[in-house]
């Protein structure tokens, strides 16, 4: 399990040649820090009496925040777990037509495999985007910094996951069910940025008031 | 250290009220997955006939990008030493004009200090977006993703630490320090927003193209 890695080894065999983890991986990992940070600040929150009104709302986000973070942190290991198939389709031989249509049939099914768990990365990142507007509302001022860092990894998580859609989707046969991806993941990029957008705006302009 | 512990340990120290690590520790781990990223592609570029005449160039690409990636890496650690002072001037006691005067001036020197990694963090993140500038030309097709993913990482390496000034500089009675190190901000984060975004489009247009 590539998660069960010290940090400074998971960063260095994702820099390394090896097919996995690569910018998936990547990305579910910053959407896990995103989270993360959202979570800082509901913790930060408990029990303080300035935000009293809030305290069963902070209770409900920081166990979502949980679940979430936990499930964008084991798509680490799933994403690398789905690349597998297609790293040895590539191998497949291509020299007559019989092995030219067998490797693209093993092909066209590795891609949409592929894809599977970047568009997972992305719902999980869009979940993560909303309930740092809810944060950003209910959570500490003392930490409004990271409200605005935790829903900025978590739109660079989802930005990050839409690439690695994109480069199966290119290569898929069936422009069909490649476009209806697309159109998909179209729709989630820019529906997470205006989100994202908002909040980070919204801190920044406090931070520099 | 930080640094030693397990990616997971480290997502739940960050997910706990502990003070650090908080959003700029998490902004140097983000910068440095985003430079591994970018070694990855330069990793898969060596020794490539097709890409025979960026063999050396590749070489001093990886060379820079691992000193980053570790320079990054780094700074969580150095991020954290340095938030200790300003989160005991906190606790001070300011119950006395003399109290409050003597708080006031150690709170003063602590916000510069615990600015200060935050603005090497920015730093190091335009670097590495830099790199990745070089990277998108000279690296392999094949990883392109993986150039948009690495960019897309260390500009927000560079604006989640933004936020992490600001919060400092805000602070600050000093206004013409704090507006002298919010205008280099600023500036920073414009010019890695412009050749950040140059890479990431390209990269998103080749894709979907």
């Amino acid at each position: 399990m590539m998660t069960d890695r010290s940090c400074n080894e998971f960063l260095d065999i994702l820099a390394s040649s090896a097919p996995v983890p690569g910018g998936g991986g990547a990305s579910a990992m910053v959407g896990a820090l995103g989270m993360a940070l959202g979570s800082m600040v509901g913790n930060l929150t408990l029990g303080k009496k300035k935000y009293e009104q809030f305290q069963e709302d902070i209770k409900v986000i920081l166990k979502e925040a949980d679940v979430l973070q936990k499930d964008l942190f084991a798509l680490i290991d799933e994403d690398a777990r789905v690349f597998e198939p297609l790293s040895k389709a590539y191998g497949l031989p291509k020299n007559t037509e019989e092995e030219k249509s067998k490797r693209d049939e093993i092909m066209e099914s590795a891609l949409r495999l592929a894809c599977s768990v970047p568009v997972k990365i992305m719902e999980k990142a869009m979940e993560a985007i909303k309930l740092h507007e809810e944060i950003a509302v209910k959570g500490t001022r003392i930490a409004i910094s990271d409200v605005g860092v935790g829903v900025l990894f978590c739109k660079s998580a989802l930005l990050g996951a839409s690439l690695n859609v994109f480069i199966n989707t290119k290569l898929m046969k069936d422009k069909q069910y490649a476009g209806d991806i697309n159109s998909m993941t179209e729709k989630l990029i820019e529906e997470g940025i205006k989100r994202a957008d908002t909040v980070y705006n919204e801190v920044e302009r406090m931070l520099k008031d």
